[in-house]
């Protein structure tokens, strides 16, 4: 297939096989960063702009790597830096951002839909790196990519997401990807952390965490995100770590292989026990891994080059590298 | 004509005719950043740094687009991270950045004449990008690129800036150069933003906005800079939009098709009214455009490198990417 | 000699060998910076992680600058950035961004320790770029080089080293790498600024600068770290000047044609007088340009490119860039 969306928002919008062929050209991806030279020319000459208007790293360092991995040149622009402060609005910046000819703008943003709203605005490419609690495609395209390597297939699987689902544009997110791809997705937590009419999105709700974990093929933990909550919704972290943390008791009521899965940062011993975080069934670290790729497929896709041009690139390159080292 | 400068300070000591080769220099290299492949190799392996001691996103953007799509290495200082938090002088810390060898360094400091100190202190290249409420000769020759791209011509336009001129390095960078090169400049704003003796700069006076706007072919407004100026230099901002503010009906009085600019950030509805500013005589989004194009014009004749080799360099390019189109 | 080491601690750790090794390694990089164009693609397409947890100018640019000479991608985090703000461990911070398969970290942390620590931690390489008042062993490293190159040896010469010693980890790497390679130093300062046992470390302990000074090859003055050291360990800042600081009468005691250093930022006339930091002794500059050169060669060598591999890049660079300039 070709892709032809200008934008990547969220999952929402996208169809099974267009996530399907983001996951396949970031599986083509995932092996440049394991060279030895990790870097192929494929936009070189073109301008990427990262507006993070929320404070971040792992995910601006993964969006980094891999414009850097694809020879792109890159604009870093936060919040404390913006000329924002002095009163210009958000549209004025970015339309300034944009009149210097840049072919796409990485973008989070504390508010749902400023995203939106911005690709409506403006020409280039706009992806979507976080906007409040709505969605976060990327991570969730990632998460996909790290359960698909892993378990060699998406669909009939079942996954248990457990947590703040209410706050988590990740969750919203994976849901979203995860019931197109044709996987069930169960979602566990206080009542207070489950948005009213969640059903509706195709998932089930389990207010105990036991009976979201059974069977469950996949186990992704979510952040309680102490900075974003209101902070009267659990009673306490330890009562929630007790009654909602994976602990080595409870991930044996999921499969034997079931993955254990977090998008980070870890608050250890609340979400996850620190065992479980670092023992045999986690790919949190694989999850990381596969982020770079799927943000180098999304960089790609949206820079508007052909996917016959892959292949063609990636064998030129091998060639180029392979008279350099000689 | 050859570049001979070491140093780009301000308009003021330019002649007529290196202004209008720095405009020619970047006419050439506008279309570089509207390429698939916005980028030269024309600076490979020089460094440039930024040593940015106020804040600034679009300037700093800018710079920094100049340098990649130029191919230069950059690095990136502002007061925030600056030794001289440590109590270091600017001396020490600039000899030391210029130890490391560098070719050209970027400054903007809030005291007039820092660049000019500099420039004499250190071999590299200084450009100032903006020092207190001196100069900003950057900021102006994209104004002139953009004027002379429109109007196709500079000389004999009537220029009209609007605001306070007191406090604005743009409206002296604009007009030292805009004089030199022909065209007649008239400044407006309340008496305590007209600085005394400004005639001797060549310039007419007017105290109402209407009779500097009429009959001009360029109406510039300034920015209000709250940040900048003493507090009690105008009744209120709204008496200033009232008085001094221009609006769709003031620029009727202006030649019918003339351009009207503004250096940015806006204060959208205090010196512009929106429909203005976004209306279809504006080319604040052009001005942009320019500078990039300015930069990357002022980084390659400061860098040293001599004009015969920008067409043979810019040919030699496009026949490369030809080839590795292909 | 091959290199053998992942990481660069400390001198402590290394054999005289070694450093000698790095020395030569850096030499033949020095000539890089003086080039027009001042870049070589040895560590094209590798990823080299900045991670500093303390503030830092000159020694991150330093790095940076090195970095981009070798063509290597370069991603910067600094705590301010940095997920630890959201309650992440370091070591699930570093273990993410490793994960993103990079090549290099460059650390400093106020701990002694860290780097230790963080390299036994993860797989990529880790150069410790300052802990806490431990080791700078790249600091040492571009003293050493410095010297050597004014000096045409190490071996027998006598370096006098005066300040807060105690507090300094630029003291203790100079004092372990000079040591080994057979240089005798002499350190001075006030008791409090003395740490007890300082000899068992090879060094000889003065009281009084100018018994330090007499018969001196190198005057290496510190600098006094109002923001690290306790507030009470001298009794003012002017009484340190009289009694310890460097004038041209004082250095007068050392030899006619001794060196004058200082790792920066200078206090100009506590630690040292300014005609004394800018006169003909002064090697000041010198020792910022060093430094470019010897992180090119410790990210050269623990990026695990052999050492036979420069020469023949190095002239195979320069042959490409004379085609290139014809």
């Amino acid at each position: 297939m070709n892709w032809k969306r200008k934008d990547l928002l969220g999952l929402e919008e996208l169809k099974k096989e267009e996530i399907e062929f983001v996951l396949d050209t970031a599986d083509s991806f995932r092996e440049i960063s394991t060279r030895a030279i990790r870097k192929v020319p494929a936009l070189r000459g073109r301008t990427i702009v990262l507006f993070f208007l929320e404070a971040s790293t792992r995910t601006r360092v993964s969006f980094e790597l891999a414009a850097k991995r694809l020879s792109a040149d890159l604009v870093n622009i936060s919040s404390s830096t913006s000329s924002m402060l002095k009163g210009e609005t958000l549209k004025d910046t970015i339309r300034n951002i944009t009149a210097m000819e840049v072919d796409l703008v990485i973008v989070r943003h504390g508010m749902a839909g400023a995203p939106h709203w911005l690709a409506r605005e403006i020409e280039p490419g706009v992806v979507n790196a976080g906007d409040g609690c709505h969605e976060h495609p990327t991570q969730a395209l990632l998460d996909m990519l790290t359960i698909r390597e892993k378990k060699k297939k998406l669909e009939g699987l079942r996954v248990a997401i457990v947590g703040d689902i209410s706050h988590s544009r990740v969750a919203r997110s994976n849901i979203w990807g995860l019931t197109k791809v044709g996987a069930s997705v169960v979602v566990a937590g206080p009542p207070t952390f489950i948005p009213p009419c969640i059903e509706k999105m195709g998932v089930t709700v389990k207010y105990r965490v036991e009976e979201a974990l059974e069977g469950a093929d996949v186990v992704m933990a979510l952040r309680i995100q102490r900075e974003r909550q209101g902070k009267n919704l659990i009673p306490s972290l330890r009562e929630y770590r007790k009654i909602f943390g994976i602990s080595r008791e409870r991930l044996r009521l999921s499969k034997p292989d079931a993955l254990v899965m977090h998008p980070g940062p870890i608050n250890r011993g609340i979400e996850l026990d620190p065992d479980v975080a670092d023992g045999p069934q986690s790919v949190i670290l694989d999850q990381v891994t596969s982020g770079v790729a799927v943000r180098m497929a999304v960089m790609y896709l949206l820079c508007g080059v052909g996917k016959e041009a892959i292949s063609r690139q990636l064998s030129a390159v091998s060639k180029k590298q392979k008279a350099e080292s000689l």
